[in-house]
């Protein structure tokens, strides 16, 4: 027998009931605020090319690491869930049968957002009404499908019904941004902008990044050999950037080290993380130093600069040579702030102009460093609860640990950060319900007056952002 | 005038209305299942001898480092405990003047795990109704004195009393299982089986290592002055571990630090440590070795894993001269598993039949490293919050911060680690309400479907330990 | 229009009306109680002159570091804050405009202590019942103005208005502690006692830490050229400061290293630190001999050893340039104990009459490191939340990870640890309120009984500091 699928209208607000009350009331102001998406991993071609998507589980399943890491961790292959292989290993073709493996297995997901984001999808975006499983598998597989097929169901109908107000993606220095230039030339009014991500010509350990800086070069016309040519070349990407609507650049780098040497000792060190004969501490010194030039850029030309740090990418290895990245095995590490940002903040770090977003995926940081150094420097802002603690209790964590040092305009809205564009109303759905009973639990214990809980509900939701990213 | 000592059929359940009740009726289907107890440190010769227990200072105090350890932290020597001494020092010998400690001392534990173990054993085990302080010592000390006097309060009685379905111990390598022998030869029906802890001849640091690994040669008949040897008694040794019912091995270590030498590189430091000259370094790498050595050895004889890292052991130098080991002297330390299991992860964290449990004393691991890392790999699951965690609080951060990543099918169920008999069922039902009570948060704030919940406490409670312990 | 500023008497406690009653019932015991501040940094000099408080601004802002860090972190200046500069720079002397910089920005402190302790102190003391922004600044102003020339608002009537028993400062060895003694001589029967804090002499970082060693020669009369002279300058200083009411003292260090060197290894290093010519490892190891050479001088004086370790002090550069210690800028970091006492606690970890009170500004130790040692060890006690977890959530989270191992006798009460004055009975109140909800939470869900709560919330407010402190 099918189980009906609901999603109650309280989902997400405390139980008690005058603090639900008070949520809803919150909530009811900033459910149908537009969605600003500042940071996220969508592809612009969708939005350029505005083709159909193709079916559900290429659309749901095999790009989505949350989903299939889960699947894989309980011994369901990734060849058997079409992830497409890179060493030309066969992986099965029949998206049916992918689907029937999410369904037999949605149970792995209880008590986790990717339930949540799917339900909602499945919910709202396809209007289905009874909950995932065996038996309700062809159902579904049919009714997405059917549903894809449809004008409705084209990216920019999606962008436009689900009400966003902009949304920016993350591109590399070497990417000619044809699709960006492409959705301005069509016409088309969703805002859709870039983000400049230099990691491939930042990182020594980065795959290519000698050729890549090479590469950065010819596109420049600079001659990225010197480092002042190399760091002009930057400056002219940014440049270009800008002209496609970034407003930011962002940095994913396994630690928050920052480094800030003298011009003759980043030269040097440019020539040696260039000639590939560089030792561990080479890499790390420069990506630190690189943090520090791209906030001296920064200051220059307006961009804000958001710093991801901390995740041990490709952890498994075997993974990583059949499948490649982004395959669910980045892991968090611990990560310090204290110590390693202090070179670019004894340079920068008083700057009235200089807008660093910082994040972080190991908690222990938030009350402890993140705060104390937000709720002090002019320059920094932190960014939401990131990537595995984009959950309900990752945000309740956030706003309980960030709040009390840092205090709510020290933080910068909500980032959906993800590359599952069906989801994205799901996941800032999320973040309002949690902020608003976050809210509502400080108003029923009387910390805070509902007329201004009701003030930094929208600010949250939606002023901070516009604000933060310079939008 | 004495209190009452009244056990809340409620206790531990979220105090809103409506989350208590959904917590009532998930805890309904739950309290009366048999209970499994896959990894603790009960001794099998109560079982074999059934023997009658000596008296309550004896059963409850005595052993018992939870408890001595509080009020010894108040300035109560152990001396005056009871707390056999290792050097001879006389210690106090009357168990109503040790009673009476604990009694006069109870306020202490207000707010402890202890108190709510304690209370359990006397109010259901024990049968007594009023609180225990300095009025109520006597009646406490003669009442338990007299229960155990007789048969019902036997091992044998109080484990069917319990309903245990399965208790494991824990042994060295060198243990010749004798009093598993004798359950076996009994004809009694409970079920007590070994597990196979080789800390003693695999921590170079461990008193007497290289006489007990000398000492498995003679046990097994097999030359352990080499390598090879040495890895062959292992074999041998878990074999026989595994004819008296073994299906785990366990492995108490300073850090979760593996390591994968080369066979030559294995082999030399083997001599080195055997030698006795050998550094920190060494002992480090070697007990790192010798977990990836017996994850290859679980692939072979399909035993499962269990890692108990993060214990910095007898840390109170002039307690442990005077009186030895488990004295309430062992401080968890910082943790790191990600660089750690690394190269166990490279060589076995993809194996489909392998399975590795993890556990830790820093909670700060829970969402940005355990839960990860369970979430990616197939041969990785979580045990329980343990030993200091063991607790309310310590339970419900486990499952706030593991959940959203991890889910519930990458853990394992609740162990109760006690060497406490005793408080096996009180242990366990702190657990089933804790898990109850978190699901029913989940339901109340509609992030899970009742009918779900129902299934997941089932599971947690049951299901999921026979199957992570192939029971 | 002006907004209404009411304190509502259930602020803090638990939403869940079962709950909040049993929380008001503790309250009520508890909120009338005297305030015993053991430990804090209000100028004694207040209490010996009995002057007047000059103004609004001037009291409230310009030396409060939690207020004006934060006005900071979003660009205001400190200059235009009146902060007073070190290097010369004009800073704003408009007290008035001063004072509307914070009423136009009171937004910021949405969600923070220093919102709920200013509205305290705004209602209770000042009596203002609208909330302050733009539009009452003036009001705000002038009415504290007024008031603060009334014989009511200065320091010794606050004082006794606060009902306070005891309150300690803390001064350093090389102080004469003339503030002190006028207070004594004045007649007056307020209680203030003063802290033994000797950083300027113990740490060789500290500035001009040569020359203070040479002054406190002078003052003692004995030759601090020798490490054993030092040492009994030391001493002489102690009882100077016990005479003038010291029952303790206090020691900021970057970390929690102890160390144990043998008197020549000591001697040696101490010329080392006194030459000037030092390692960065010797500043640390000789701030750590002189923790355990003052939990020595502890055991012949009965001075209680508090150690407030962690923070990375004047964090920003340009900001300390300009205007010196204490803007804001000291951020806590990672802090590890379980290694770094035990030196300290080898030697001295088990002696019945020393006490020892931990401090931290690192959470993540709650429940890993802190609990555990002061759980077993008995010289060990656990200080309150401290400074940035000085909050509601910072005092939850202590509670929640600290009792179940701790328990809550190995608690001391609560620490104000303030500078702010006119917010002590605030922060004494929030501490009140938060122990009443933690405990009445436990009496909720039947972990504790409601007769010994209240025994608890008598016992955290008032008796355990006086027994902690040796009052």
């Amino acid at each position: 027998m099918t189980k009906p699928l609901v999603l109650h209208p309280d989902r997400l607000f405390p139980a008690q009931e005058s603090t639900r009350a008070i949520a809803r009331r919150l909530y009811a102001e900033v459910k149908d605020l537009p969605i600003i998406s500042p940071h996220g991993h969508t592809d612009p071609s969708w939005f350029a090319n505005n083709e159909p998507f193709k079916d559900a589980a290429d659309l749901l399943i095999k790009p989505d690491h949350y989903v299939f890491r889960m699947l894989y961790s309980q011994g369901i292959s990734l060849e058997s869930l079409g992830v497409r292989s890179k060493d030309g290993t066969p992986v099965e073709t029949n998206s049916r049968a992918i689907w029937h493996l999410l369904a037999a297995n949605y149970h792995l997901f209880r008590g986790t957002p990717s339930r949540m984001w799917l339900d909602y999808v499945f919910s709202v975006v396809f209007g289905i009404d009874v909950r995932l499983d065996e038996e309700t598998a062809d159902l579904y597989y049919d009714r997405i499908n059917e549903a894809l097929a449809t004008p409705e169901f084209r990216p920019r109908a999606l962008f436009e019904r689900y009400n966003i107000e902009l949304i920016a993606t993350t591109e590399s220095p070497l990417d000619d941004l044809r699709h960006h230039q492409a959705i301005r030339d069509s016409g088309w009014q969703g805002r859709v902008v870039t983000a400049y991500r230099p990691d491939p010509v930042v990182d020594p350990d980065f795959e290519g990044f000698a050729k890549n800086i090479a590469r950065m070069g010819e596109i420049t016309g600079i001659d990225t050999s010197t480092y002042q040519g190399y760091l002009d070349a930057h400056r002219a990407r940014r440049q270009f950037f800008k002209s496609l609507g970034a407003t930011s650049t962002d940095h994913g780098h396994p630690t928050a080290t920052t480094s800030d040497l003298s011009p003759q000792a980043a030269e040097k060190l440019f020539a040696r993380v260039c000639s590939g004969d560089f030792s561990a501490a080479d890499a790390e010194t420069f990506r630190g130093q690189m943090l520090t030039e791209m906030a001296g850029m920064s200051l220059e030309d307006d961009l804000v600069m958001q710093i991801h740090p901390g995740s041990f990418r490709n952890h498994n290895q075997k993974v990583f040579k059949r499948f490649g990245r982004d395959k669910g095995a980045d892991i968090p590490s611990r990560t310090e702030y204290v110590q390693a940002l202090k070179p670019l903040l004894d340079k920068y770090g008083n700057e009235p102009n200089l807008s660093v977003i910082l994040f972080t995926l190991d908690e222990t940081v938030y009350s402890r460093e993140l705060a104390p150094l937000a709720g002090h420097y002019p320059i920094l802002k932190l960014g939401p609860s990131w990537w595995f603690h984009d959950s309900p209790e990752g945000m309740r964590r956030f706003r309980q640990q960030v709040t009390e040092t840092g205090g709510y305009y020290n933080t910068v809205g909500f980032n959906d950060d993800t590359r599952a564009f069906l989801s994205i109303p799901a996941r800032h759905d999320v973040a309002r319900r949690m902020d608003c009973g976050h809210l509502a639990e400080l108003v029923a214990d009387h910390r805070l007056n509902e007329d201004e809980a009701h003030e930094v509900a929208v600010d949250l939701t939606y002023n901070l952002v516009k604000k933060a990213y310079r939008l």
